[in-house]
């Protein structure tokens, strides 16, 4: 078993990253690439191939001693077919059978794993729940992504669009999301969402801070709302809390679903600090039945930007464990 | 592996159903015995272990074939620490490690299993699951039961209390549950519920046909709100309907968190039939996502009360398969 490797790679919009880890997770090498989404389907499958040779030659391993490779692709795409099928940022890379061009190429077994479930495969692997065995991950971003882990292994669901719990509904007949459903956690609890809904307040006359902002053109951030917010600036003291309040209603309903030993968040939205995961854990706490102690821990990621490259090597580990080459 | 059998126990407040069944799940001996809570635990446990040492004598079967036996037992429960903890219709069952007890005294590997997850495996290894892998079952009673079945493999989670779909939460804020939470699916759903519903809704002085009932002092039950609905009253329609609209919120999260190919209904909510069938499966139709087209089949559970002893004979069978023990 000594001295083996994985290589894991995250495949993002504008980025590649690439990443050669032992079976302990420690990372020997690691870089990061262009996409180039733009130059089509063939330069992006070279990229990737390129970027996985590259960590290789630039760690110094002898590439015999490299025994999988894994890739985190956006969905929609198929563990099962190891295909990328339809990813919003990738268009070039519509129904690419990417699993086994790569392993072709490389002549190393690959799999492909769904990017949030990666990067939750990696917190649950090698970061923040490193020690339990029933894990569930939020990515707060522009949406709200979710890994999940039960007794071990990586939930992916019949038709492989499991752990999609930004778009479990917390609100029926709530906020509008951008997948056309009504009241969906994201709607209320992603980055993008909720500087959305505070332009939204200031378009309909709510008075706030942010009215200048919003008045000078400025497409408003989460940070900024967190700052107005923390300031006593109503209107942003409202969307932040509802934003956590939402993630404290899909926190509990996860507790009597999945019944995780730890929930943790990630995401841009962490930057925020205590300010989130105090607020989200105590709406937690009140929302939650008092009928049996299991609430799960809140805790934030710690892997942060590395969690997808990381992960999908350890799916990559993984694979092997468990025979799926 | 010709001619083996496991027993199956439902212990049930009431009645202990106990069955024999092979490895194809064919039933071939069952009984149901009284509980008698109220004479104490040694009464249940001998009336636990008499009913698997009655099912295997009158079958004829001899008891060197078989080879295990399995316990659905009320929660909370542990599988495994193989513990009854504190289930609230068997208070004489506080703490009492029944699985080692049951083992001892037949001299046969126990398993022990939460009630309403070995309904569901029940349903998954012989009924309306048969020919999935990724399963999800709402049994709709006097409380609203769960089970959830990924991969082929029970979902218990880190506390052992997964799968309790009842208490996710469809409407924050909403109706008090009897857990201390607000706005449970089971809250607006469960057969009791929506019977309150009404009675709460009648006592407001909201016109109905039901009041003549709770003029006379009855109990409503949930087959007069059907039968108020059907015959056009609007306060009866109204409850029923919103009891079909948050099975159809917890339909769509479930699709988002398991991305099950099936959910089945059970429980005695069932006997209306086409009413509740079509009214659920035409509200998760509005109110997911149209991203990709991952709604699961809804159908109903097909082996009625039996799914509690032929699951709890599936669960030993499967930790046999599994090598519990």
């Amino acid at each position: 078993m000594a001295d083996l490797y994985c290589v894991g790679v995250d495949l993002g919009g504008t980025n590649i990253k690439a990443g050669l880890l032992d079976e302990g997770a420690k990372v020997v090498g690691n870089i990061s690439v262009p996409t180039e989404v733009d130059r089509g389907t063939q330069a992006v499958v070279d990229n990737i191939t390129e970027a996985a040779e590259r960590v290789m030659r630039e760690a110094g391993v002898d590439r015999g001693k490299v025994v999988g490779i894994g890739i985190g692709s956006p969905g929609p795409m198929s563990h099962r077919r190891g295909l990328v099928i339809n990813p919003g940022n990738l268009p070039c890379m519509k129904n690419v059978p990417l699993r086994d061009i790569v392993a072709e190429r490389t002549g190393i077994p690959t799999t492909l794993e769904n990017d949030a479930n990666a990067a939750a495969w990696g917190e649950f692997w090698a970061g923040a729940g490193r020690d339990v065995s029933d894990f569930v991950m939020f990515t707060l971003g522009t949406g709200v992504g979710g890994g999940v882990v039960v007794n071990g292994r990586l939930l992916r669901g019949h038709f492989e669009n499991g752990a999609e719990l930004g778009h479990m509904i917390v609100q029926p007949g709530g906020r509008r999301c951008s997948c056309a459903q009504h009241g969906c956690v994201e709607a209320y609890s992603s980055a993008y969402n909720l500087a959305r809904r505070a332009e939204e307040m200031v378009a309909e006359g709510r008075p706030s801070s942010l009215k200048k902002r919003v008045d000078a053109g400025e497409l408003l951030m989460a940070e900024h709302i967190v700052e107005a917010a923390q300031a006593g600036d109503a209107l942003a003291e409202q969307v932040w809390d509802e934003a956590c309040y939402y993630l404290g209603v899909a926190m509990v309903t996860m507790q009597h679903m999945s019944n995780p030993q730890r929930v943790v968040l990630a995401g841009g939205l962490i930057a925020a600090g205590d300010f989130l995961l105090s607020r989200v854990r105590s709406h937690a706490s009140k929302l939650t039945w008092n009928l049996l102690n299991d609430l799960p821990e809140i805790q934030f990621a710690t892997l942060g930007n590395d969690a997808g490259f990381i992960g999908a090597a350890g799916c990559a580990w993984e694979a092997r464990r468990t025979g799926e080459w």
